[in-house]
């Protein structure tokens, strides 16, 4: 027999009755029933009852093993008497009745126990990180995850994708966010970095005459801790292909991510046909690029009904060419109650309060704003919204660059209050035509909105003729349930569009040659047309798994502190490390 | 139509004579026949030849072209000319004669031409990577090691294991080679460290209650350059099994292996059932831990015949106990030219010189070691080797811990220039039974041989009362035609032979609590037994791909002082980020 086990704790039935097996595990529960001990014996696989009666050989020992002590038992599989059956183990018609019983490794008293729900304190729960994982929930959402990952690489691969490994120690440089930094020991006073994604290389890979990249990519970023975003390191689903328009990527990539969606939804139901969402229009509609479409909440431009009203405060907003008055209507919303309580919220968030009309029984709309512009103005707001009797309408009001992000968070809160969003559902689209430049107000120039790498709407024509303000990029996210989780674009892939593009934005030909020269010599000899996206891979294995913080979906992450608390990093260096990396501590800039 | 391809460059096949198609691709080869342009047009699917004339309208846009240049063309699917066709390519029964040229991305002159198979230095491939990685020979390497590493995470799951990323940003640990660091930017004067191997996360994976994990695992090492190593960064196919024995790991292991080699040998053959060598024993027949089975050669004490023999100078040598005289044979060897070249060979390596024993026809050896001994311990000698007239044998004597790696340096030498070896098969095998500890002339300790977490062969007791330097581990590695490809070992999970283990090394409780924190705690709630390995995928590529070069198996390698020509990293970090992360340059030291 095995020296360990002749099964795993999930695989014994009815058809091993009166059959002499070993398992091994650890005691998941011990209860004593008059002096005979029941052991729930726990592996990676499942659940086996065992007991152990004073008649057993194995007793004594028994008696000594306490929650999570791995030991190993044999015994003879009997059935469970009756009534007590549990259906809900695959185990569970039948127990093994031990006669030999060997601790295998004792535990001490655990600072967290792992059978049971009991919420711990997260600290605890990283420092003790092997226990946690043990227990049910966190234990399944690792193995999701993983099952997640082999989805999307399946799912890629039958889509003609080859998968590549981009080196981790590269060379820094300015994408966004902050690079992590690793001193080189062999080049005194120079540094290598970590990727913050797999860009240059990928689209180098293009560049190689390679046709359809992909890899589950360790990216890295060295940001402030934020709730919805791992410190440090993060995973994405990179992928890039060459001679492909936007149309491509689309078609390429939907059915990977309704697929894995679908495959692990729980039977909730996925967007089939993806709407494909302009930028500015989402914006209008939900107040955000990233919208949480199964809220069903649009949001209106309702400036002219204000324009010239009795309600002087917009009224006179509304003088100002750019400002505009948007409605979020809110159905159902027609109480006094509640429409304080948005107001009051509205305040919470810094804003002076949220304007509203109520349309009573009858039709009738009430409240300070409808007063003031009159039944007529009213009215002619519930027809253009489609509201009737018992909903009504928010207003918010000013220059829409600066309301809309508040105007989408009331949006929200609208449906979230108003019980409007159907949680039981993934929501997918499109956003689409982002704008390529946007205007610093920090400093005071026109930057890259998003990706400098992206092929501007009209290409080095659009550069060379149009306000670049005006220009649009083929640039899109996948937007899912209010998440971005995913990213991409077509490349500029002509090295004169691209000195061009990053002209305007203030940077000359010298910069671009020193920050991207390997792709910038690439450009010059025979690049490809190309475009790809990037998904992110611990956002949407937070979704499936219905979790909103990501340190229930990755094993061994680091608290808000990027601290390990688990290993114990970032910790000291010795005098003799730093020497030889000719690196010495800076004392504090205050 | 598709804006840039109707068909990929390898799709076209008599099938689609008088299509009208469209390609897009690079310009593979040009040539002018007598005024009509054949273009080898080229994609990473294959080639396919375009044909324009000077009737075509395609023809001046057709002329401009060059080398590598990215072009998009329109034309008719055609029979190539009776005689023109190419049985080596897919697309060699046709052609496309070419009506409408398009110029999607021009190229410069090259540094280094994609077409042939002409050398370059590799200072040049590596700064132009992307069009190195264009040429056949490279392009396929990579998808080799694509299509390998899809075939091992193929077969990992199909025996059971799951996979998991850990951490890449960690904490320091002293595991032998020298870390990389990372200054943290959040905890001033701290530094996380990458992975030289995800050992002890695999080991927690284990005491987290998850069965078989494995891991396409990249791991980082801060090492000197070194012809069979890349500069910092390497992947490893890592696993980790809990309540195992070591045969379960080589019953795990030994099918993936060879699948893999199988899969991608090219019909070569490969071990069935692999030999295990303890390592004592393969140091004395072949003079290395990694040996060359392809090389028939086997070394043997011969100490017996020199014993108090004519020769003086090994006669003396073996009146010091430890010392042996050790033969290799050398099968059709017995020439005077190759005896003197292997001479002047060992020379070369520094040694005084090679004493050998000729057999000439007739059975008579010939030689100053020969006449020295004289004929019967000669004739001994001979039986003992199952050598024959026109065989050697070579004679290495001493101490066996100095001259051991000579000896084995010597096999090969001998099996190379007798043509022993057979080139095209991949022998692998076992080596077991490593010693636990060894004696460091340095420290002048006894410290670990090899991995410190090893479970001692007869465990706890034997380290209470074994002579440390006599201790074996349950540590084994694969060797394949004389390259070590994996290493592992059945794990130490109890603390207190973990805590005795360390001391016997000099390292107190509290150091190992200080370098091992994580795992030391983990052990002390209920690990199970558990071990496992980890394979060196740079290595099995290489060696399937051919050749013994790292960087041609690695898509965007760094060169042998460290430095990513194609990036520049490493490179200078500004003043604002040395600040950021409380650190400056420090002087050289001489």
């Amino acid at each position: 027999m095995h020296r360990y086990r002749s099964h795993t704790c999930g695989a014994l039935s009815t058809a091993e009755v009166g059959q002499i097996v070993r398992l091994s595990g650890w005691c998941h529960r011990i209860r004593d029933h008059g002096g005979v001990l029941f052991i729930d014996l726990r592996d990676h696989y499942g659940l086996t009852q065992v007991v152990v009666d004073p008649d057993s050989p194995a007793f004594k020992d028994a008696e000594k093993a306490r929650s999570e002590w791995v030991i190993r038992i044999d015994g003879k599989v009997r059935l469970r008497p009756e009534g007590t059956e549990n259906a809900d183990l695959t185990t569970g018609a039948i127990e093994v009745y031990a006669t030999d019983l060997e601790v295998l490794g004792p535990a001490a008293e655990l600072p967290l126990p792992v059978f049971g729900d009991v919420e711990y304190p997260e600290e605890t729960r990283l420092k003790y990180r092997f226990l946690d994982l043990r227990r049910e929930k966190l234990h399944r959402n690792i193995m999701t995850r993983g099952a997640i990952i082999d989805a999307m690489r399946r799912r890629m691969k039958d889509q003609g994708f080859f998968e590549f490994q981009t080196p981790i120690l590269t060379a820094s440089s300015p994408e966004g966010a902050r690079d992590f930094l690793v001193p080189s020991r062999l080049h005194p006073g120079k540094f290598y970095a970590l990727p913050q994604a797999p860009q240059q290389y990928k689209q180098l890979i293009m560049m190689s005459g390679f046709d359809r990249y992909f890899q589950i990519a360790p990216c890295f970023r060295d940001e402030d801790p934020r709730a919805d975003r791992l410190p440090g390191e993060f995973y994405q689903l990179d992928l890039e292909m060459s001679f492909v328009e936007q149309e491509d990527v689309f078609a390429a990539m939907e059915p990977v991510i309704t697929g894995v969606f679908e495959e692990f939804a729980g039977g909730k139901p996925v967007t089939k046909n993806w709407p494909r969402i302009p930028y500015a229009e989402s914006l209008r509609k939900y107040g955000t690029d990233k919208p949480d479409l199964r809220n069903p909440l649009v949001m209106q431009n309702v400036s002219d009904h204000f324009r010239g009203s009795g309600f002087k405060v917009f009224a006179r907003m509304l003088e100002v060419e750019k400002n505009e008055v948007w409605a979020i209507p809110a159905p159902g919303g027609g109480s006094r109650a509640f429409c304080d309580r948005m107001n009051s919220w509205a305040q919470g968030e810094g804003q002076p309060g949220l304007g509203y009309i109520m349309w009573r029984e009858g039709g009738e709309g009430a409240g300070p704003l409808a007063n003031n512009i009159g039944p007529e103005r009213t009215e002619a707001i519930r027809a253009q919204l489609g509201l009737k009797a018992g909903d009504a309408a928010f207003f918010v009001a000013g220059d829409p660059d600066k309301f809309v992000k508040f105007a989408g968070l009331a949006r929200t809160k609208v449906g979230e209050e108003l019980n409007l969003i159907d949680k039981d559902r993934f929501e997918l689209a499109w956003i689409v035509d982002f704008p390529f430049y946007e205007y610093s107000e920090e400093e005071k120039k026109i930057d890259f909105s998003h990706n400098p790498f992206s092929m501007p709407q009209g290409g080095l024509e659009a550069l060379n003729t149009q306000d670049p303000l005006t220009i649009k990029a083929f640039q899109y996210d996948i937007a899912c349930n209010g998440y971005e989780i995913a990213s991409g674009g077509i490349r500029n892939h002509r090295p004169e569009a691209m000195v061009k593009a990053f002209e305007l934005a203030g940077y000359d030909e010298a910069t671009v040659v020193e920050r991207f020269g390997g792709m910038y010599r690439a450009f010059q000899y025979g690049a490809p047309p190309h475009g790809g996206m990037a998904a992110g891979v611990d956002r949407i294995v937070m979704l499936l798994c219905g979790t909103t913080n990501l340190r229930e979906i990755s094993i061994f992450p680091m608290n808000q502190q990027a601290l390990d608390l688990l290993m114990g990093a970032p910790n000291e260096a010795s005098p003799k490390q730093l020497r030889e990396l000719h690196i010495r501590p800076a004392p504090q800039q205050k």
